[in-house]
């Protein structure tokens, strides 16, 4: 085939393409607040959620964000996003539940962070809530997971809110109207990498 | 089970993982400059590099990011990210392949967007790369595999390298420290919603 053959076909295979593209775009009309979960084992949960923060600021929206098991305030994410206007975040964690070993202690902090979130919830001034790292809290009890559920679903029409963590529950994939998947394909963790600046944290 | 019971348990199972956790990271020891690749055809390949500039920007560091099948420049991540001090931001594409319909100008598109990268990719300045979307134009074609993994191969040895896009090849992911496979367990689009601002774009 001849360049010249090839620079046609893909033109008819391109015009193609752009028919059915624009027809499923304008089949996709509707707004409305969303519910994402990323889930799964692999690297990019948070980092997403952090990134549709940095999206959602380069549109003037406000955002709230909750990380729920994280204690430690030295991270890239807040020191670079907790100072921006119009993003009010939180570091609700005590350290994950391995350090404290206490569980009426993480279910207390578990549940003051809830408070939290559902000032957010509640409160249509925020455009997206992110719940960083929320499922763990759920899988392991220290929420009712029936008032979390009822609790995003009461909130603003147009709020969009972000779960992530891993093994999020079929209820709360049920419930939302984005999934993602994350597989751990490979990790340089494994290859004896410790956490990088910028990258991990 | 009483409470005391359950708590006594949670107890001992969190100190046993945090033996193990501890002696995870103590082998976890060094440091390189990582090469991530994020596929997958789920939603959150982007957003997950854009969270991890950030991060980055949040230690000071010194990013670039190409993204090289966009053309609008309305999106948030541009309006937020592009006028960070420390992040310098190229939209590099011409739309997408099926908007052109025209193989010999995305092809010209392809390589000055690469050259582009090239220049990051020599200078130790940058801290970490972001190549969005980069799998399209190695997929069809437009640039030369070798000449790419060449380049990212050849860049400063603590300099980070993020890669997006569906469908990476099995060569790049084996290239890669990282792999995260983004699936789309669920899609908000395929319900009739369309992108939405601070979400999508």
């Amino acid at each position: 085939m001849t360049d010249s053959d090839k620079n046609t076909r893909h033109q008819a295979r391109m015009a193609r393409k752009k028919a059915m593209i624009d027809a499923s775009i304008a089949r996709a009309d509707q707004e409305k607040g969303l519910l994402l979960v990323l889930t799964g084992n692999g690297k990019g949960k948070s980092s997403s959620a952090f990134g549709m923060v940095g999206r959602s600021l380069g549109h003037g929206m406000t955002v709230g964000v909750c990380q729920f098991l994280k204690s430690r305030t030295d991270t890239g994410e807040e020191a670079f996003f907790g100072k921006q206007a119009g993003c009010d975040w939180h570091v609700l964690g005590d350290g994950f539940t391995w350090e404290t070993q206490n569980r009426e202690q993480d279910i207390a902090t578990s549940q003051r962070g809830w408070a939290v979130a559902q000032r957010m919830l509640a409160d249509p001034r925020y455009d997206l809530v992110v719940l960083d790292e929320l499922t763990y809290l759920l899988n392991y009890g220290y929420l009712d997971a029936d008032q979390v559920l009822d609790d995003i679903s009461a909130r603003p029409p147009m709020q969009h809110v972000v779960v992530t963590g891993r093994a999020a529950s079929e209820t709360l994939r049920d419930f939302a109207d984005t999934v993602s998947e994350i597989a751990d394909v490979k990790h340089a963790y494994r290859d004896g990498i410790k956490a990088q600046q910028g990258i991990d944290l």
